[in-house]
């Protein structure tokens, strides 16, 4: 049984604050926990509903590795949850800290990291993270003026690709991206004026790419780190592009 | 002063039904209006709150060619809004079909037609609709099975695209890929199993390429009239992209 107090620690997890100071975030819905099992990721809590249950084998293999387990009433999962209707599962998982991960992906011959200054949306991180795992990137620096990483809507939207990409939260893009170019990556940061042609911009086997928000752009001392401002060239008459499309666009252009 | 029943015909605008029986929908939020105003669409009704009136000149400018003006007080307008957060402006646009326009676009030699089945997500729809525009498609055919082009959500995510952009609606996609097919286009759908890497793709200039959803994919029926099924090669573990991204990505291939 769960516990009032525990609840009330479960619900502290809604807030940056309280995922701070607990050092953990949770996941909702059986899809997000079963891409959390499969990568292998520690799970501290798993609560369910046992007449909600969508997949008993997860449960099952769940059972044995996770530290605490509670069966709940689908009226206290849903005032753990943040969504409006809870799908009947919550894990609580460990933040992934990835704060020393940068100097081994340096050391690599090749590397492709991306970084993002001031993406406030919680849907466009997300889909910038999934769009990251699957073009390979090595790393995700996540500037401090960005949306927690941990937000639920994140982490929604990320689908499962928050457990593969190695990520660094509240990074120092000044200091992060400096530490790159003392590495020998070329810095690409993407613009809109006076920048090049994505299609003439030679990628180096060593990248990062820089984005920044539809709507702020890239600091201007991040953006002063890039060798080179690129840009899409519009056909149309959008007024921009998604950040996270113009992330993808570039990452395809990298890859493909 | 909007009367009660004006409010109440307004609030029917948030339904679908409602949009249906008066041919209208709602557009929301300065930057919104602003951009119905510099495509130049007729505009049946503007209502705004006088207290927080964000650019008067857009104001003083649709104030001669609007059909209906009313000042409303911020709690009407919040009665009348569909977001939690009023912006202080509402306006009420004639729905802009396009069911005829299909024709004149297959005449010409040229021409990138998208065609979408199964989007329900409006976040998904409405970005594909920005990406569209972006890079200048001729024409958007939205698979009846789709969410309504004029759910706020979706009208909102375009971000003005939705008055640049040749869209039909509630689309017959068996019927009017086949009208394409007929009229020399090459057919283009995005999948995974089965297909061409899109870096071995080419292009016609003019193509239909066909979009689905990440759960459901395309219908069978729809991706039986592909000439060409190509997918986006992945290098991470990610399980799929997303839709609107994948659309970016291909119609970037397509142009650049």
């Amino acid at each position: 049984m769960l516990s009032k107090q525990k609840i009330s620690q479960l619900k502290k997890l809604h807030s940056k604050k309280g995922r701070e100071q607990s050092g953990q975030f949770l996941l909702e819905g059986w899809k997000s926990v079963q891409s959390a099992a499969e990568a292998g990721v520690e799970i501290d809590m798993l609560i369910y509903d046992e007449q909600k249950i969508e997949d008993p084998r997860l449960i099952k293999k769940l059972e044995r590795s996770v530290k605490e387990l509670f069966v709940a009433s689908a009226r206290e999962l849903s005032s753990i949850s943040e969504t409006v209707t809870s799908q009947g599962i919550v894990a609580v998982l460990p933040k992934r800290s990835s704060a020393d991960l940068l100097p081994s992906v340096l050391r690599r011959p090749k590397a492709l990291i991306v970084a993002v200054d001031s993406i406030n949306d919680p849907g466009n991180l997300g889909t910038i993270i999934r769009t990251c795992d699957w073009f390979g990137a090595d790393a995700l620096l996540i500037g401090s003026n960005s949306v927690d990483l941990y937000n639920p809507k994140v982490v929604r939207a990320t689908m499962g690709s928050i457990f593969h990409l190695p990520i660094i939260e509240d990074a120092d893009l000044n200091v992060l991206i400096e530490q790159c170019r003392t590495a020998r990556c070329s810095v690409f940061a993407a613009g809109l004026d006076g920048s090049e042609d994505v299609r003439n911009v030679g990628f180096d086997p060593k990248s990062v790419v820089i984005i920044g928000s539809e709507s702020h752009g890239i600091s201007p001392e991040v953006s002063a780190l890039a060798d080179t401002k690129i840009m899409i060239p519009r056909f149309g008459k959008a007024e921009s592009l998604n950040a996270a499309m113009a992330c993808g666009i570039i990452l395809s252009r990298f890859r493909l």
